[in-house]
């Protein structure tokens, strides 16, 4: 049983979507990619809109990215950014006012420095939640025939879901390492940490991922 | 506020999406069409795995087909179906063992008798939660001018918030008239109709998407 | 050098798209899968208004299926259908007029019985030329693994180009065997086959495609 | 009939076409918007591995762009760059290996500066031929209400196809000035043309899309 399992919803809403055929184990494929989903500055500074204490989840994404770098697991990280407010489109900048100030240029879209990414690791620049929409992200795993990709990152609630989402819908493996991703609001997290697992994606302990990288012969 | 917002969460959980800019109200745009998601066998029938009891959904959504097909709005169904089991995928047939017995041509799949497809209303076989993927949906609303989607259905907590993030993802107008939407869990709906307003797609009394429907000039 | 490249184009045109940087040599990756595109009544049977004579065609596909079958190279086949002129949508109906007559139930979009197509063998129903567009084929390829496309069918300027085209925007390793695809017009065959060797896929002799999939191992 | 079939092929072949049901006309829409494609350096320098001597074409566009610009029609352009050449892909980097030096940054992937980009025209950039894989150019166009656009730049053969497809397979309206696209080679230019007003999209005059676009009430 996955840890979103373990750790929301009561006894009888777990046994009622295990009897209705959700939450099936899936497990790892044999290539993994890590993706590090939007840990920039209007993300990771508690002083900005959107921003929240996320320090123990950037704790937990690098030692993934130690192990990633150090077993020639490819690392792609995302932002969110425009070029400006208009090209946020009319109905995505009325529901979602906080990405009119998402600027390409601007600080707070700028990746947190102590991740440290390496140039060969792509950093791509996604408009909506999803890393997959309207980027490059899916050509570039099968580039690089991977088939799990590790989900890191926030939030929980909106991009981290999003995410899972659409790695599945392309029967990807997904695995998200529970303490490496966060969210603004416990509630939020919790109830979309309990659905990611029931849905899309395997939710693991964190040391169950750093194991399972560390152990893989290439 | 929308109808969401009222519903569920505290006043600090509230609060706390209004000052990260979340869930700015879209409105309607010109041109709607009505989205009926997955009001199938499966789903309807509370003898099922997957099934529950949506008696009310469906009454709602009647109420919004009448609406639609006095005042020329386009209407779409879906429901989820496979040829075999093996078309499912690796992956998903894992995760969702439910979906392994969704095999074309079988009673579970087909829509419920009451909703009375026309034949010139299409019905989409969609293999995911998201009505766009895979699926002619979005060129078919682009072929009909379609800016604004009245999305409908089961289950708020997969195939409805999936296909509000994705036809918001494109820029279009998202209603969900929260009545007309339902799913087997009381937690998951209620946790994703707050997120799906947040983030997606203005949530809406049933009541005030009827009378929008029916003051429309065409 | 392809066969495209020798058949067609005079030398001076050979020479320029060289010394450009295109229709560099791809080669296979290690899991291929055979797609058999629209060898359905009406583009085989010369009687149809789509139609053509296709024997050749037909002749060098069977002989790819032979293999693929003995090696568990997957296959997939491809027709276009609608389930009514209205779902061909507005602006593809007006400049292809002849898919209007393309709907599901009738002869026209069946399959060529000699292909004797197997239950594992999933049938995708197209909407438009790339059979990737509307369809659930790439997701169905990555749960195979699959990284390499062989494309055969027709036409070789429409659907097999577009075909190509989305699998090798997908960083998918694409083949084209010359004598697999056909056109029921020479010049718009050979015009088509120089693009897609110079931007697209590996054009091959047939023969050399046949003892490649003989030869792996799997 | 379109310029291209008047312009290219025998007799034999545009009535072999016609009978098919090939080419129909589509014509406008109600909004359009013009896209510009890759008028950037690498294409319009005729001392670059990839240019050619594209000044007629260039000066077709500018006449659009005033057009444009004066009537409130929406205006995008587009170029190719990558962060990296590991970020084109194994297969994309091997079959096109000019795009290996198409770097962000480099003057080569700048648009020409007698385009006169103004900031609210956005700039796509794109990783592909067509303008719409892997961008947000289609869900910037439906923020827009688009349902036409007029496809311009370079080159005929590849990119200047593939945006006509995928625009025509999302079923908007797609019109191509005749004068306003080129290509470094003369045959591929005029059999694309040819396959491009028969699929996908109205090939026009200049002069004709010129006065279309002056005389749009707005």
């Amino acid at each position: 049983m996955g840890i979103a399992q373990a750790d929301i919803g009561d006894e009888e809403m777990r046994r009622q979507y295990r009897e209705a055929g959700f939450g099936g184990r899936v497990g790892w494929g044999e290539r993994p990619a890590l993706l590090v989903i939007d840990m920039a500055g209007a993300w990771v500074d508690p002083g900005e809109q959107l921003g929240s204490d996320l320090r123990t989840v950037l704790e937990s994404i690098l030692q993934l990215l130690n192990v990633a770098r150090a077993t020639q697991v490819p690392v792609f990280f995302t932002t969110m950014a425009f070029a400006s407010p208009a090209e946020v489109g009319g109905v995505v900048s009325r529901k979602l006012t906080c990405l009119n100030a998402m600027l390409i240029g601007s600080e707070r879209v700028e990746l947190d420095p102590l991740l440290r990414r390496r140039p060969e690791e792509p950093l791509l620049v996604k408009p909506r939640a999803s890393a997959f929409f309207a980027t490059n992200l899916l050509s570039t795993l099968l580039s690089h025939r991977v088939d799990t990709v590790v989900v890191t990152g926030c939030s929980t609630s909106g991009c981290i879901r999003a995410t899972c989402e659409a790695a599945f819908d392309n029967n990807l493996h997904v695995i998200v390492p529970a303490e490496a991703v966060g969210d603004r609001n416990a509630h939020a997290h919790s109830a979309n940490l309990f659905d990611i697992d029931a849905r899309y994606a395997d939710v693991m302990p964190l040391e169950e991922v750093l194991t399972h990288l560390k152990g893989r012969a290439r």
